[in-house]
């Protein structure tokens, strides 16, 4: 007989140690070492976590915030990389698996920075990593977009699990993408956002977006946000003296978890720093499905074809197999270097 | 310069005269008087207003529901057909647009019935209409699920017109096949669904998905929603004798307007019966698109290729071009007879 | 509210006047009012009744009954013609719809012999004309197989109205192109089969591909076939001596009427002459169909593409419109010419 | 020269552990070596015979029932699975064809069970599956529909092996599609219905159906049955207190063999468990073929163009080949793993 | 019961009073005179009999024959017109049926020279006219092809009567287009070609094309040809000087009727002048047609589509319906002017 | 330039070892070796040599023909199959060319049996296949009839190749359906006829065909015909006791070769077993083709518009390209195996 996992969830609300990669890693692994004290066997993080999200881009004009751009383009990390394994440690200790949100750089390029979450298992092995497709608006001055081959669910021992970074969570077809292949646990990786244009609550669209997932798909949602630490504020006033009036917002940060009925499960967190958790039960995702199935009985694939092309987008495709293509390409999970 | 509409729309709340198509479609014509005298220049009903919901579905066994089957098989309305007109007639009266939810029959199988929104122009002009794709749990005792032909979006001088019927509004496919077309005035026909599971807050359920499609999409949502009258109480009883207790619960009707941020314009309406109006300006839907243009900008048409297919599904193609299929079809406007 | 049709209909058993048209035309017109005078609305007469079987086939070697095929040549009646008018006059005096087998001649041909069934309205017009498309074994050697533009339903007062002969009662798709029409009342016009293969019971063959499409489409089937006179039985002697023997084996003739649920409705007759009439009231049709109606919800069009070719067949196609395409193809109701 | 098989099929007519799919697996392993024992090559069994049928659906309302909707999710199986392979081995022990109705699971969605037939071949490999594409009237509120990629017939040393489930034996062109591949033995699966409406003589349809099938296609039918066992009684009497009542109506399961005549050979069972046994040789399919032979000379595929979708309907068409679609497709046999 | 007609069919085998258009329409009418007295109901002409065959252009170049197109050019007749008429009136007279072949001129264009058969009925009414389609080889120095407008059968008391000229008689596809018209009456006209290769035995190959189609038909085919009188040699002495003895060769015209079973019926006559005569029983067409109907039964339509283009090719198109387009057109019969 | 090839042609007239097809294809290969010594390039072979045709239509009746229908059901072959390949082992063995009449069987339904005329090539590879279009008059009681898919004209090395089996070639469509695609090359099998009616002379009509092909074409005709043996007539002795007289009717064969002229070709053979030669030099079609070419400038293309549906039919169209249609498509030439 079907049996459904059961587990604690968590959801981190934090600031990272800001454009400092290894020091960000490391609070990252301590999170997680915390989250799993407190039983959650799975830890979500930030978008761009390590090392931070390029507020300059909204606070100033583009070629100010050039000098900052390079800032990133070198404090970003590889994947893998010495940053992201001080991370897997902790989830190979503790047993967790973890969603990481990173700036990340690539050998081919300097000027390609990728927005990407990170798929850690709880023996540390890399599962994969998805890059996001689209920047939002001002972020487009800073990254490149991802491709599909990166759109992918895992069939983990908490149920199959996938993920989005920040405005994917409103792209309808991303969205239906992973729920299309099983998705039962949704990570939502955010970044506080008090730079929106006025009449625009950061905190309600972050939990608008995981409720309409989470009641569409039957399914649970965790939504990790970043906040805005003093440092990072003292930071952007060396961009703009105003900085810290526009950075100081409240209601920019949401972090929680959402259940298949569309209401939040557990605690949940604005603007403030800290952990949420709660208790999923996956079997809570089948009754819903009786009236409203989308990727079952309540959807007509004769009518929708929707056809995801997951082919890695590379600047070279070279015959012999080498290159980005293969870098890019669905990889199977790789196993932490023992130390 | 784009000159973009601003008109008054107008949510209609009411229950039908039970299972009399006839009485129902005099009491739309006069409900679409009454909101063009408030100034509407579009009109929104319930889910299959005309004749009414088979609610006998949820609370009894089917076979029971058998004898009930065949009442609305009789009195389900063709389209375009005598009582269709008579709301066309009024549209006419008054130059309103109309979206009106019925039972339709047809003449190729006495045991298929439609859950239809039939699209009327402000000439009594009968635009097209949709069938909702599939019925929702109980309801997939009663209806027969439409095809991809009637997923269409009207140009119209109040902007593109798109609409859907209850639960599809649920069914990511489907909101993203309208807002793939350019809509930008979306209907979301619903009727009042007191008979669903204990901690299915119908209010609350309807409300969401609206949100989710409005913000989503950066559009107008127009949500109509039908009531339980005593009328209708009264002939469920004769089905099941706990039927009064079933119908009665609270929060099962939501009716209001959505706006592109994700939050109700003008009133709402939850329960009662009534008609609420919101004044639209579709000026309001362009800066939201900056941020994130699912249908532009902020989506990958690369790797996310979304076929539609809108081939209209009957028992035969005659090669002669006659038969099911031909009634299907995508059809242009059909003039309302002059009296 | 739908109204659906009841009347009375009757299924005439019974011989013709061998080989001789204007004499069987008579008793056809006879016993349409016979069976009107007993409250019949719709008269089925068996397959080729004017002027008869051609049992020659079965009872003796082909090159035997070439002689035969020349006699039936002479005696096949054009459609329309004085034969068929002769009965369209009783249908037009009676107010009865009528279906009725011929042996067509065409004036394309001197070896083209259709089995054709002739649709009448209670007007007398012509409605439309079917020609059998296959011919059973030892028919082969007499009939040509009409083509698709034969296969209508016909819209009628007592609802929609179709028909084939005989074996192609057995042709699932023949059957499922005229139950896809709309298909309510379904003549089976046959032969008595005496000369059928040893082990093949002719009565019970009919009534159960009756029983099979009845149940099948919800629909009525009324069975009318005919009967071996001694006339005929004297005529086949003249052909094999022991065509008596041959001929009046029992349990070759079954008249009848088949309701939705696959049980025989009114009366039945096996072998002899007669006519059997049965009450229908086609609000029968609807409560199966919530079950199983292969025509709408319990069918899928997205996989089953059933495409008819109804484009008339013929030697030519004459581009400026004359000839024998024009002849066979779909044509409009024929008045009957007032005397 | 044209060496037809010979062989004897076995119709279990039985009821399941119920609700319980690896007791209900070492059921059927037990059912097939007795059925072997008795000189049986191929053994057919019921409808959904792991872990049985969902009567709840027919005596109680959709919200009622819902409970139980998740118990059948839970212990439905996957194909291949190990309750699957407990079947798998008795055929390759035995040498015995297989035919097998479970519910379905998926990984991609909880809410999508399937009432899948499962083919296995003599050596215990799985030959393929079909899914049934419209579950009947109350059936709906449990099973998802198939696709055409299961609608195939296999090439057998016992002939040409087909099979279709329940009402899907009434569906004209399902059955088609698979005489078109040349069928000549049909495996119909069915439940016993004793709560179907009062007038509907569920035995009496179930033999309808297969005499139809096997006089239109000229082939044999296997009809299996399940029962309903004093165990199933009492757990719909948790659901309503009358269902004792409404489960013990009498003829309501048959099970046994049909001849290409249309008639039944060898034995038949009604209500009763045990199993039925025929002798089939097929050499008695060539001569009622030539009097009407509907997938050879007695058809017109000029004018009837039956075109078959059978491409995989999923979710998501994912490019690089993983994915629903790919595990819905058409797969050759699976052999059984060895132990 | 079908009556088919018996006649008798006269075929001249004559030669003209040569390039005197005149004085060969009174021998023509002589001879149909003598033919009916002899109980004639059809008489057939030979090709360009009024007033000759362009012998020159097969003995010298074409330039040295361009006198004699002058000649012929103003010895060609009108249709209708006075030569014709004498003809026609001689048809009345008798009451015989005749088609003549005539040299014809338009008033479009003096270069314009059709090869034409002219069909009159026995009220001198002219049924219609046929254009020889192409002129063979050395003829196509003189004459223009028709079109295919005057590609008919003619519905006559004598059965359905059509003709083609000369090597017409060869193209398979004209052939055919008569036969699917229900030709069962072919006058099939000729000239004496002694000027043929010496390896074309002409009687030889006119005799065999008459079998063909009437063999292939189940028709009767009257063969008419002209032969070479010592006038013509005379004549065309005067182009080249060894003109007799190409002239005089023999087995160079064929006359007679040829039966359904594509034998001689009746007298036949090679070379010498004179009148043949057979008499015809339609009947004889019937069981022919039981073996091999190739308008009928035994072809496959579904296959063969042959698409006839009746449209009249004409210089002009013009809008008003005038022009040589309404000429060449399919004219209603035209009665003959009475005196 | 041009070079056309000589080469000799052989047409056997023989009759095989009845009902027996590996013992017939073991004659059919030593025919072919006989021939090849002889010097022949090109053998033809009658219709449905193996294992021979069904004499029983024609002198009995259906019903008592009904057993020898399944015997030769069961003794026709597939295509390509063991007795086939026989056959092209010889051809693979000699060099030759070979065309060959057989009976055959599909997998699809035991009921069609075709009437084939397999192509084989001078490699033993499988060419094509053609299926008779109509069976003849008694014939339709065993053939079904074959689709346009297989009238194909082969490009060989000794000219193209065309053939059609008896009746068809006094189809003037057929026959220009070969003729269009270019075929200097037709052969054309046969079977004795002893039985056909009186006033039938099979020999004549078979070279009578012939004629009007090659002449009307100018091309090279081979026509191969079968003889009745003193085993075939004992054989039908047990259908009617007097087959003998029937069976022993002169003229009845004729086999033969044809020249573009119309007439015979080196030698004939009329009744007699054998094996007639003809030296053909395919520069004799060039020069009568001055005179009437029907494919090229003696036609009118403008007006005569045939066109040829070579879809396979198929009793379905399955879209991921499996099943028959397949089977019966233009395939490309089969290697023989080797063995």
């Amino acid at each position: 007989m079907l049996k459904l996992p059961r587990f604690r969830a968590a959801a981190v609300q934090a600031s990272p140690v800001y454009l400092n990669p290894s020091a960000t890693a490391d609070k990252a692994a301590s999170l997680v070492r915390e989250a799993a004290t407190n039983g959650a066997k799975l830890v979500a993080f930030p978008e761009v976590f390590v090392p931070g999200y390029p507020y300059w881009n909204w606070i100033t004009d583009p070629v100010t915030g050039s000098a900052w751009f390079e800032k990133l383009a070198k404090t970003s990390v590889l994947v893998p990389g010495p940053e992201v394994d001080v991370v897997r440690k902790a989830a190979r200790d503790t047993g967790c698996y973890v969603v990481l949100g990173v700036n990340e750089r690539t050998t081919v390029s300097l000027g390609a920075i990728y927005n990407t979450l990170v798929f850690i298992g709880p023996d540390g092995a890399l599962l994969g990593k998805h890059r996001k497709l689209v920047p939002t608006w001002a972020e487009k001055l800073t990254w490149t977009g991802g491709d599909g081959s990166s759109l992918r669910v895992y069939d983990t021992e908490i149920g199959r699990l996938g993920g989005l970074a920040c405005g994917e969570n409103t792209n309808t077809l991303a969205r239906f993408a992973l729920l299309g292949q099983g998705e039962l646990v949704h990570v939502a990786s955010y970044i506080s956002l008090p730079v929106a244009p006025p009449d625009y609550d950061m905190a309600e669209a972050i939990k608008l977006r995981a409720i309409a997932h989470s009641f569409e798909g039957k399914i649970f949602t965790i939504v990790s946000c970043s906040t805005v630490s003093e440092e990072i504020i003292t930071a952007m006033e060396a961009v703009v003296p105003d900085a810290r009036a526009r950075l100081q917002r409240k209601s920019s940060a949401f972090s929680g978890i959402i259940g298949p009925d569309g209401r939040v499960a557990g605690d949940a967190l604005i603007d403030d720093e800290g952990i949420v958790y709660a208790d999923i039960d996956l079997d809570r995702c089948i009754q819903p499905k009786q009236m409203h199935d989308i990727v079952g009985h309540y959807n007509r694939f004769d009518i929708f074809d929707l056809r995801v092309n997951r082919r890695p987008l590379a600047p070279l495709d070279l015959a012999d197999g080498q290159g980005e293509a293969a870098e890019q390409g669905g990889f199977t999970p790789i196993p932490l270097r023992s130390e």
